[in-house]
């Protein structure tokens, strides 16, 4: 059982109408969706443990924190929503030094507090392995519906909100979550669809037309232009081609975009943000990829498994 | 360093003003109080891992669920709160059997629909060590203002909602919480300040105490009937005092509650829930338990420390 047939399960488990608030978004989005009064409020979690998602000393603390965080808040850019307030739950291995457990509060409170969400509370534990760190991020959304995975359109372009692949070279400690752009995006674009690009965009890509009901078109030339320097650098190393690492490597924590514009009319974005047209969605059920050659090569996704 | 000086260095890094939501109760309260719009939101979590909250195969899955879900909604009770939402994240080991997760998620579930609190999301890694499931909770206020630790007056007088000590035998397992009691409490008395017994009497009493800036006296002869029959059980097998059992086991998962009422008028709740009186807080600083033969000894917080 990997995690998707899990949740999957879980999905069925848990469909069922009845609690205190309205859910019109459970789980199979970047975060739920939940109407309280006339709040729109979006709730979510990332688990980011030793071992996994970072090694000491390759991390400093005060990176552990960025990402434990970063990953929640690139989860709510994600719904175009903003952040509200952070819990934290740690399990902490006997021999973790008090400073390193400081720099990873210190990492998280400077990321929350660029994105005014004060970390509110929390709990501990001992781990009788190493550091877990899990977020859960309470946001909402002020003046625009929440976007979903599910909205994409048949000839909706598709873009990337920056270059993919490569992040393990030391951007998946230190990305920036796109909440200012993603609300930017909504504003003044006819936004259909996102998905952070967390387990690759071959992965990324799938869930967002799984749950949209489509398929989609890559282009391999323009995905040239969304291959990392870093995905180039890691080729070297790996003999994979380097559009390998963009579509598969995952931890890019930019934005996979539907947008309901056509494709000649690219869209402009304030600098330094960027908007990498990548392909288009398609009514057959497949994702594919075009070569400039014109072969169509189905593409299976090969990124991150969770377990 | 233990966990309430990390807390207290947190609480130091934390405390600062600005972010979206106004937050009248951050760290240190059962859980944190955030104004959004006209809704009083409660948000908190807790960590609950194998090895150290529950083993298998003396815990069934079913109960391990229960119990995760169970602390969160103690804490809410212990705000007189609502739960509204919930976000769980596990990390799982690898050779964990499919059945055994789904067993955690069946008791998660069965008592989210009991409570009304959907399980709306959250996220799932490997673990290289024992399950751990953290469970994050929303919750809000209907119609009350949420009760705090620090609101404890001289003069008030204690109680708590049921017998205490020996949890350890099963009830850790399948506690009730106490959410609809201590609704009832804030709408038919003057509650002045509620915490759950998670850590033990000893401990909890010493937080509600240092959180309202006040002392205790607890009489011992009161004690006695908040002895529960499972403290007797075990101080047998133990060859510790009941009483010891009672003031320091924790994991009880009942409120202790400070009533603004004279200790000669005794409210009588409805069956079958409790409301035994313990003893009455006091403008000396210092907890201390009361000998039928006039003897006073100073109470030393002995329960559970995290870390």
């Amino acid at each position: 059982m990997h995690e998707f047939e899990f949740v999957n399960w879980l999905r069925t488990l848990l469909d069922r109408p009845g609690g205190r608030a309205a859910v019109p978004v459970g789980i199979g989005d970047d975060m739920a969706v939940l109407r309280s009064g006339a709040e729109t409020l979006l709730l979510g979690s990332d688990l980011t443990m030793e071992g996994i998602h970072f090694t000491f000393p390759e991390a400093t603390p005060e990176q552990v924190g960025h990402k434990a965080l970063g990953r929640c808040l690139s989860d709510c850019a994600a719904m175009a929503g903003v952040p509200v307030a952070v819990i934290v739950s740690v399990a902490k291995p006997k021999d973790l030094a008090p400073d390193m457990l400081k720099g990873v509060f210190l990492g998280l409170s400077q990321l929350a507090d660029r994105f005014g969400c004060p970390i509110v509370g929390g709990d501990t534990a001992r781990s009788t392995d190493g550091l877990m760190i899990d977020v859960c991020l309470l946001g909402k959304c002020e003046g625009n519906e929440p976007v979903l995975r599910s909205g994409a359109k048949v000839g909706d372009t598709l873009y990337v909100t920056g270059p993919l692949g490569g992040s393990i070279l030391g951007r998946h400690l230190s990305f920036e979550p796109r909440i200012e752009q993603a609300r930017w995006l909504v504003r003044h674009l006819p936004v259909h669809a996102m998905i952070d690009i967390s387990d690759g965009l071959s992965s990324d890509l799938g869930h967002l037309c799984e749950a949209s009901g489509c398929g989609a078109e890559l282009t391999a030339t323009a995905l040239e232009a969304a291959i990392s320097p870093k995905a180039r650098t890691l080729a070297a190393r790996t003999g994979k081609a380097p559009l390998d690492h963009a579509l598969n490597d995952g931890e890019d924590f930019e934005l996979l975009v539907a947008l309901g514009v056509p494709p000649e009319r690219v869209p402009v974005v304030p600098a330094p943000w960027r908007l990498i047209p990548i392909g288009r969605v398609t009514h057959d059920r497949d994702v594919v990829l075009g070569h400039p050659d014109g072969r169509r090569e189905r593409l299976v996704p090969r990124g991150f498994r969770h377990f």
